[in-house]
């Protein structure tokens, strides 16, 4: 385990040279100071210090991305040079530790003055790091079990609007769209425990109609209650949850941090569900802050089984490519069976499925559509089965034109929801 | 409290009116969806809907800052206006919760297309607020009460090299610093539990020596270990401190998170020493992320009671005049008394008081010198020597170079630091 190292992938760009820039990062993420200072002995370095480990020169760029960086020496050339460096770290530097990782593999980083830009954008973690954390308790086979739908993706949506709706009205809309064969139901990120309408009074509106409907159907809806709060709240909103038969808890992932997703885990009985509002603030910089491959690594380690990618022409500024290698990297194990959900939301609509499919090739997903289902002209049940007919023309490989003739409610979709897509 | 309302300040970038941008923020973050759906009532949007206080004007640019932003709609005029914006949010939408509250605030605006810029810069909170969260316990009065320095700003150190020191490396360097007259040290950020040197093993060793000295000369270092870790180590850590007699715990602020903080502060005995790393990512591309101004006044909601501010002529990107405003704010109460005690740190020596003092006027500072007082080249107690001296020709009105004629450690401070600052 002495030997085990973290490697480190970053995009950097500097007016200095790549190669100083990278020893620059090395030092100061793991032996260095301003100055040398007694003790900082070269057996010291050798066993502590980060390595560079291959520096891979891109095209350098004439104006700085970011304000602040100064080149200190006579050599002043304009040139900001861009490159990926990957560094390691020995890993007995901070343990099997995600808070202490990222102060070594993010920490100053990001201020140096050396920098012009700065983005982590991948991480390999030793496998001592599972064994310290739980990763997806649940992830895809257990999500499928418990809503026990297994060809498709989950359909779901969000309580909308999102916030204000009194109990009474959002027991009517539960109620609808527990009939209407929705799988899946979720809290939107803005509702938490609001003091007109408190996370336990919801709870047991929502799971009445949840569990009457079950009882009947002998579907459940699987109802991702936001329980995000503080520390003491989690366990408890999580506890109210449970108690009422709730089956899935829903947490803003930047909300509570990482340490915060991992001290859930360590007792949820449901899956959690990882909402990444505030994401945007990480990454959408391209020369700052990480890489959603490092962020969803981090995010399933510490133990979510769901999480947000954004979906097909969102109302975001994300780019398809970039939602797309989102969902592949989600699927992709890192330790063995750490898979977890993705989860397309955003302006979806039945007519989402078409192209989802196509350039995501999976359907393992929870689809998310709010409007694309409340609003459907012919109302949530309808909404509902355009959404899976969608998916039905998408994985039987049908054009949604053609399906739609012989599918009235995805006909319906077409007309209120293409216009613009 | 119904009628609360939190108020928050952008600073936006945008290829649309800066009119219709605010109404976009107000609507995501409080009713709205992409579509209208059913219960989206007026009656609803005027109790729990975000609400445009004001826009201010400012130059617009060409170029925009952040990529992916889209107007969708025909008028593509290639300018990106400029402005300010405040919105006001009823409180009773999310509770006095910061979790919460960054979900409403932040939440998804980062990621809106109809933005190539979008930044918090001020929040106004609810004293509700303070009755939730239990603010800094010991702030600055009670951390010169601890240590019991008053009239000028506590003298500090962090352990270098900042990783790798054995235990018996480190219990010599803490004696010699102890012996030294210096009021306080820190371990590094990238130094909380490593396995090559547990924190367990660290604080035995540390506090004998400083217990030791204590015994001696009446003066018991406050010394900030670095407790940060998982939401249960963060307890442990923390008793394992105060029961060897420890008065001080560091914590990543970034690394746990404000509910991490808020956890912490629950229970904490000590003073809590914010550090914070990864704040780089969250700030540093002028349109994105927030301000210190607003990372200040959640930090110090959720407990802190030393806040890291960067210090005057850095090794980081930050600029002087943005270190002095982030010291003034840290010292601006928000509710009463719960300002906190900045933290100068990187590239400092004695050299660094005059300035300090002449533009941040206050000496409520701990004012940090790693290499500035380990490197001094006639030893650590000449170091801490050197920084007093610093202090006391700055607080009286002396020049450098006059206070070291009679002042010989500040003069090889002079001699060894000053050059090229």
């Amino acid at each position: 385990m002495i030997n085990e190292r973290v490697m480190a992938t970053y995009l950097i760009e500097t007016p200095y040279t790549l190669e100083h820039a990278a020893a620059v990062m090395a030092g100061e993420q793991s032996t260095g100071t301003f100055v040398s200072v007694p003790g900082e002995t070269a057996e010291l370095k050798e066993t502590y210090g980060a390595q560079v480990v291959s520096i891979t020169e891109l095209e350098p760029v004439h104006q700085p991305t970011l304000p602040g960086a100064k080149r200190l020496d006579t050599e002043q050339s304009g040139v900001y040079r861009r490159g990926e460096v990957v560094l390691s770290f020995p890993y007995h530097n901070f343990g099997p530790s995600i808070p202490n990782l990222l102060a070594t593999v993010a920490g100053n980083l990001y201020e140096l003055q050396e920098f012009s830009g700065l983005r982590l954008i991948d991480l390999k973690l030793p496998e001592v790091f599972m064994e310290k954390y739980l990763g997806p308790q649940f992830g895809i086979e257990g999500t499928r079990r418990l809503t026990k739908v297994y060809e498709r993706p989950l359909i779901g949506t969000i309580i909308k609007p999102s916030i204000g709706l009194s109990l009474e009205d959002l027991r009517v809309l539960v109620l609808s769209l527990a009939q209407s064969g929705i799988d899946f139901i979720k809290d939107d990120e803005l509702n938490a425990n609001p003091p007109y309408a408190p996370l336990e009074a919801r709870v047991k509106v929502v799971m009445e109609e949840i569990e009457r409907v079950a009882d009947k159907t002998g579907k459940k809806v699987m109802y991702a209650f936001n329980i995000t709060g503080d520390i003491d709240e989690l366990r408890e909103n999580h506890d109210t949850v449970v108690k009422a038969g709730g089956n899935c808890v829903m947490v803003g992932i930047n909300s509570i941090g990482y340490a915060g997703v991992a001290y859930l885990r360590n007792y949820s009985q449901v899956p959690i569900h990882g909402h990444r509002n505030q994401w945007g603030a990480m990454t959408r910089c391209p020369l700052l802050g990480m890489d959603f491959r490092v962020y969803q690594k981090l995010c399933r380690l510490a133990g979510v089984d769901h999480l947000h990618t954004n979906g097909i022409n969102s109302k975001f500024y994300e780019s398809n490519a970039s939602v797309i290698r989102s969902v592949e990297e989600c699927l992709t194990p890192m330790f063995g069976d750490d898979t977890v959900l993705p989860v397309l939301s955003s302006g979806q609509w039945a007519g989402s499925a078409i192209e989802s499919y196509k350039t995501m090739k999976t359907k393992d997903l929870i689809h998310l559509a709010g409007g694309g289902i409340m609003a459907h002209p012919s109302g949530i049940e309808a909404g509902v089965n355009s959404m899976k007919q969608g998916w039905e023309a998408a994985m039987n490989g049908f054009s949604l034109e053609d399906y739609a003739k012989t599918h009235s409610e995805l006909a319906h979709a077409i007309e209120k929801f293409s216009h613009g897509k």
